[in-house]
């Protein structure tokens, strides 16, 4: 059913036309049917925005939420619309807010190694331009060829490269903020320290368009690895894979990249995507390394000598820029192909303390088995996040119960070992009515009393994050 | 003069007796005098406690905020008191609230690579303790000896290996913290990654006390490296030390230490504790490199060469661990050297983009000319980050003023090049009018209303961070 909630008595489009110019304001019913939805699974419902504006900077954006204030217009900020939260769907009307046109890079210094952009920068894009300088930004979320360091920064996101690197908010020295007021504020330091006052910049990221709209941002940039290079390991039962792991981290190498996949998402990615996987193994570790050549291929060397220790049934090393990129394709594309098994596809994130990776696999197959639902897992071993991907079809209402039930009880599990709901998705819409069993009951309670600081209309995409009810 | 200042008009040494034992509650003259200062030159002017506290848990601390709460008395919680901002001074009396029998160690655990602490434990210990796993813990204040990790968390302190692994805030996960009115809050996650709603963690992280009491903190850690090794490379002009930073950087060689110290700070380290430094040398690079041998020792070849390019007059490498650690001492004691000169020494703490430090070096000695005081240099040169040392006597009125002149001057230049009046010594009592110039007004407002909201009453820390009249 579409469900369109009129926010303003007055019609605001003229006044948005003013500042933005017509074309960057958009207002039909077609185009706010493409705007009601975002990469999740949320709701057979469809909640259509009023107004669909393009900014191209700072001024702009300020301009806009100063009309949004005064008319108590809810805003949801979207960047490519990858997140797996619902965390761009506007459930009650109002602004999206779309940072597409916010993509300038602002400075790049090769010197002091920082690069400042709008957030509408494409990740991919980000990183490929300071590739160029031998220069590297290491996050990296599945989606980093659409998606942009606005999603990264508002969903703290990031990626395989974390268990060596950090995420997103790790590289990050500087934002601009346009608050709920239309106030513009500059949180942190384009310098490496900083040490004057609160860090409101980590207070934003993470925060899921909730107490402002991020419009800039300064990265801070490391020289790009020497060399890469893959390998995958197989394993005819996971949990031996799962032991490998802890075996690699025991043995104190850090690899780039500490993956697992399982053996439904290898043969889901050799039906739609084929790469050459051995899907006769219940798992892969997927595990790049990279720095120096001799040192990579003492540390390949030892990896193989751990995963054999551990029943290790095959191992593949890259020897090839083609071959490094033809893995990495079937990495990245494990949620693609996961996605034409059903008509819609949860890809859940959890996270657990390393070394209950294996109980927590173990558990997430018995869960699926319960409530009878198609459960694959991938997963950055290394830091123990974890993402089952639920492949199933939301008109069927018993299922979508199932579901439910399943993911609730992943949850509990995840929380039993010590771990939380979210490692690098977000709360969003879909997780709000959960965060309460992953924050304790005070720290909840000021979390709440920062988002009315900031944003006391609740006009900041609304019924994220905490718990709203969605209708 | 000595100033005492009675906060509370029903004497409260019963109730915290009763909370805590007698043994842990100091009320006399003498204990009260001997903690109204700490390392920092604030004022001629002794501000006395009331109560000095010495809690050994969480839950007692708890207990004693529901009563400093209830009756408004102020709350200084004190580590080692070793920062360099007057941030445990308590200009208002009432409570010192030592964390120094808060030390132990609550949680190692090797497989995920954590620790968790009390806040009082010293850095030093918690850094031998993982490195007899062969795990690291890099952070690394000059004063690591005594200095506690409360002091690192609340003054979001860094050192000089922040150039390659990041600061204090960087290895933090999750923490316990006892607010204003008694409440107990959990931030973070003990996790690797975590994204389930605001990030409170980094909120509290260089808050100096003024939000509430960090009681407890998860640390990840990382191997240790395989190997260290130290070289330190002479320069007859300080410029071309700068210049050749700068060419190390563009190299995109990352060293764990990239210091620099000036002559007058070699002079006075070979006046009171003799190492062999080349005084007759205007400046040195303190360059310390961490991993694979002989990745190290291509870079160490790199670095000689770079610096050579630059005019480098000599160059030592260190032979063996007792030359490391002979040449740790020497950089470790620039400050305790420096105070030996004069009754009082300011350690000041600028931040600027590291391209302009040699700017930044040649503004600082002009400033100390043109008001006749003696500056030496030393600096975390990697991370743009910079202490002027400045020997005076407090007592000297007119010699006072000059230095407050300096100062002035240096943190409009810092702030001109681009950079921030403290990279991670904090704001304190000290720096508190000068915050103005390095945060702007909007972002100031909602950084004060912040603290309005954990701390209604004003009670932690008061005087600090903000700009308040200090008399």
């Amino acid at each position: 059913m579409i469900k369109t909630i009129n926010n303003t008595e007055n019609n605001l489009k003229r006044k948005f036309e003013k500042i933005l110019g017509e074309e960057n304001v958009l207002t039909s019913k077609e185009d706010c049917i493409m705007y009601a939805t975002d990469s999740t699974a949320v709701s057979t419902d469809l909640y259509l925005p009023d107004y669909i504006l393009f900014p191209e900077n700072t001024e702009q954006i300020s301009e806009i939420m100063k009309i949004a204030y005064e008319n108590s217009v809810p805003v949801t900020v979207r960047g490519a619309g990858t997140n797996m939260t619902g965390a761009c769907v506007p459930f009650k009307g109002g602004i999206i807010l779309s940072i597409n046109k916010m993509n300038k890079i602002l400075d790049f210094d090769k010197l002091n190694q920082t690069i400042k952009v709008q957030t509408g920068v494409i990740v991919g894009d980000l990183q490929n331009i300071v590739e160029k300088e031998g220069l590297f930004y290491p996050p990296d979320p599945s989606n980093l060829k659409v998606s942009t360091i606005g999603g990264s920064l508002a969903l703290s996101s990031s990626g395989s490269r974390a268990f060596k690197y950090g995420g997103t908010k790790d590289y990050v020295l500087d934002l601009t903020v346009v608050l709920s007021t239309g106030e513009i504020i500059k949180t942190g330091s384009n310098t490496i320290k900083n040490a004057t006052g609160f860090n409101l910049t980590q207070l934003f990221i993470g925060s899921e368009g909730t107490l402002g709209v991020i419009t800039e941002a300064t990265f801070r940039l490391i020289p790009k690895p020497e060399e890469t290079n893959l390998i995958l390991v197989y394993f005819d039962k996971i949990e031996n894979a799962a032991n490998a792991i802890n075996g690699i981290i025991l043995n104190k190498i850090v690899s780039s990249v500490l993956d697992i996949m399982d053996k439904v998402t290898m043969e889901t990615i050799e039906k739609f995507s084929p790469c050459g996987l051995l899907t006769d193994n219940e798992a892969a570790l997927f595990i790049e390394l990279d720095g120096n050549k001799t040192v990579i291929n003492k540390e390949i060397k030892q990896i193989i000598e751990i995963c054999e220790e551990f029943n290790a049934t095959k191992h593949k090393t890259a020897k090839t820029e083609e071959e490094k990129a033809n893995l990495w394709k079937a990495r990245r594309s494990a949620f693609a192909a996961v996605t034409q098994l059903r008509p819609n596809v949860l890809s859940e994130d959890m996270v657990v303390p390393r070394s209950k990776m294996p109980e927590m696999i173990k558990k997430t197959y018995e869960i699926g088995e319960k409530y009878n639902l198609d459960i694959s897992i991938v997963g950055h071993a290394g830091d123990g996040n974890f993402h089952p991907h639920i492949a199933f079809d939301m008109r069927d209402i018993q299922e979508t119960e199932r579901v439910n039930g399943a993911v609730k009880e992943l949850f509990l599990k995840a929380i039993e070992l010590g771990g939380k709901i979210s490692g690098e998705h977000g709360i969003g819409a879909v997780k709000a009515k959960y965060l309460k069993y992953s924050v304790d009951p005070f720290t909840l309670k000021y979390m709440k009393e920062i988002k009315k600081l900031f944003d006391p209309k609740n006009i900041m995409n609304p019924q994220k994050v905490f718990d709203y009810e969605i209708k």
